[in-house]
């Protein structure tokens, strides 16, 4: 049976996301969920779902969250278009405008799931490494004719590291095909690419509630861009892929802004602190705009480390980067955890 | 910026799902939801879901679901997959076997979205239509090289026909590739394909929460299959496609099987009941075994009633098949709402 699955499927590596310990006990820092609970308001509107709520389809384009973001955002509806979880849009994104005939652009190291993508829509890649200070390769910037859509999360992961907006601009304007801008990490960085939708009809940007929302079990992220785009997108998309609790929530928490806003601030302190700790330990880590961050040991490995932290019940993520090198990347979590994986860290190194 | 979309998508029209009125008010049979609510165990188990778990990333493969569900199935967890509703089960099979280099057969005419999907996937498509009787075409049977996945409601939409077992297991062992037997609506028949899953590894059986479990708007169905198939499918999904609630919500509703069977067999009484009256004002309607019914008018065109009904505050769904005719589809609603809609059409008539 399994040669009735595509060929390019079936030498496929599904993608792997980070583990979930199906026990509890854990120090969990290594799928850069947030460490503090989502706003009250969340669960107030779950539990106020009806059964006829629950019975009945959902609204197929979440007019009840594009309307509220529409607001927060100062944008009009149509230039919003939600998804079951971030991945959901990437997917439907990647559908509308790459096939095998097409190449699918993205850094390197980069958010893993772009490959994935790529090759269960059977496109070609073009993973182009950054520099070794992680600045951009000016390959980047090279308009190709088969080049059907470009990837960039800013700030991209693992690194962390937050990409100014005249270089999202460049890339924006030198390559003449759809660029998605993913964002899913941008609350917890300085600035953000959201204006330039007006000006650029080929920017996507893409942004989760996973993260400084505290929604990660909710699966709900939106992608904004010009009208046009959003209902070319409209038809790839599963009439409705969002379900009215994660809409009501999404809903609810986007309304409370300054909650959101509150628990990234907590956040990004514990993040300096937890720079400044780790550096003390002969860590390089570059700087962090996310709600994560990137720990190498001077090319040494760090898979041992990785280990150790796991048997003390502290679980990070560890990534290997072919051609690059490996690293531990370390989500931020509350003050009282970041202690306990800074002693554990102490007591290894 | 359409022109960045793929060639194949830009003159697509998107699936159109039955209409969801924003104001209350309407007496709504159009898009075969369940007219009771789902067992309260299910808003019982999203009540009890807490801070912690909304903030956290679901389990990937939806192990809560896939146990309790392999325990009633008498299956083990790793013949199961979910989905994000059915449609997503039906997109992710479509992009595991399709492509622009094979056929997809589905009959015709049944549910529109496989012709959607086919689309989008830029396959080529096969719409066989049926005898004027509702039996199978002869045409389906026959085995074609670039024959790559095969759709089949059963029972059908929009007739409400259940095809033996012993056609369905004609189609899967004359057309040796992936047959999807699409069971949405077999809970409400009196008998289903499930056991023929063992017999054959090209076999994928398709279910949903949305019709009998009363759970439209929490998007959630499963596949069925023997593990290689299962396995191959699952790195075509999105990592976390089931949110936490839905995933929690379906297990309570599938661990209260007594409550689905109560509703199912309320509306088939309603349905024999409905078909009779419906009958006695000269349409002609198939035996049903789903929860809705076809009603045609000697090829006379039912649009004005659909119409008629509509401004009466009842709505049902007009289709039209090109090449085959139009109908009424009408979702079997409470016995107040079906006496409702028949003294509607008694006085239209």
């Amino acid at each position: 049976m399994s040669d009735y699955f595509l060929p390019h499927l079936q030498q496929l590596q599904g993608y792997t996301p980070g583990e979930q310990p199906s026990e509890g006990g854990y120090i969990k820092l290594n799928t850069n969920e947030n460490p503090y609970p989502p706003s009250p308001r969340v669960l107030e509107a779950i539990q106020q779902t009806t059964q006829d709520q629950i019975g009945r389809y959902p609204e197929p384009l979440a007019d009840r969250f594009r309307n509220q973001a529409a607001s927060i955002l100062n944008l009009s509806p149509e230039w919003i278009m939600t998804g079951n979880g971030c991945d959901d849009l990437l997917t439907i994104i990647t559908r509308s405008f790459a096939d095998s005939g097409k190449t699918i652009r993205f850094p390197y190291p980069g958010y893993i799931l772009y490959e994935t993508l790529t090759k269960i829509q059977n496109a070609k890649q073009e993973a182009i490494p950054f520099l070794k200070d992680w600045s951009l390769n000016e390959r980047f910037l090279k308009y190709s004719s088969e080049l059907g859509l470009v990837f960039f999360a800013n700030p991209n992961s693992p690194s962390g590291i937050l990409y100014p907006k005249a270089v999202i601009s460049q890339i924006i304007e030198q390559l003449s095909v759809p660029v998605v801008i993913d964002e899913a990490y941008v609350d917890f960085a300085n600035t953000n690419c959201m204006d330039l939708v007006h000006k650029h009809p080929n920017l996507i940007v893409t942004r989760t509630l996973s993260k400084s929302y505290s929604l990660a079990g909710l699966r709900f992220g939106y992608a904004v861009a010009q009208p046009e785009v959003i209902r070319g997108m409209q038809k790839v998309k599963d009439s409705y892929n969002c379900d009215i609790l994660s809409i009501v929530g999404a809903s609810a928490a986007f309304e409370d802004q300054q909650w959101m806003v509150d628990n990234v601030k907590k956040i990004c302190q514990t993040r300096e602190h937890l720079i400044a700790e780790v550096r003390k330990l002969g860590f390089q880590i570059p700087l962090s705009q996310a709600n994560f961050i990137w720990c190498t040991l001077d090319g040494k490995p760090t898979k041992q480390i990785y280990e150790q932290l796991r048997s003390n019940k502290i679980l990070v993520r560890y990534l290997q980067y072919k051609g690059w090198g490996d690293g531990l990347r370390i989500s931020v979590g509350t003050d009282e955890e970041i202690e306990q994986l800074l002693d554990s860290l102490r007591s290894i190194s």
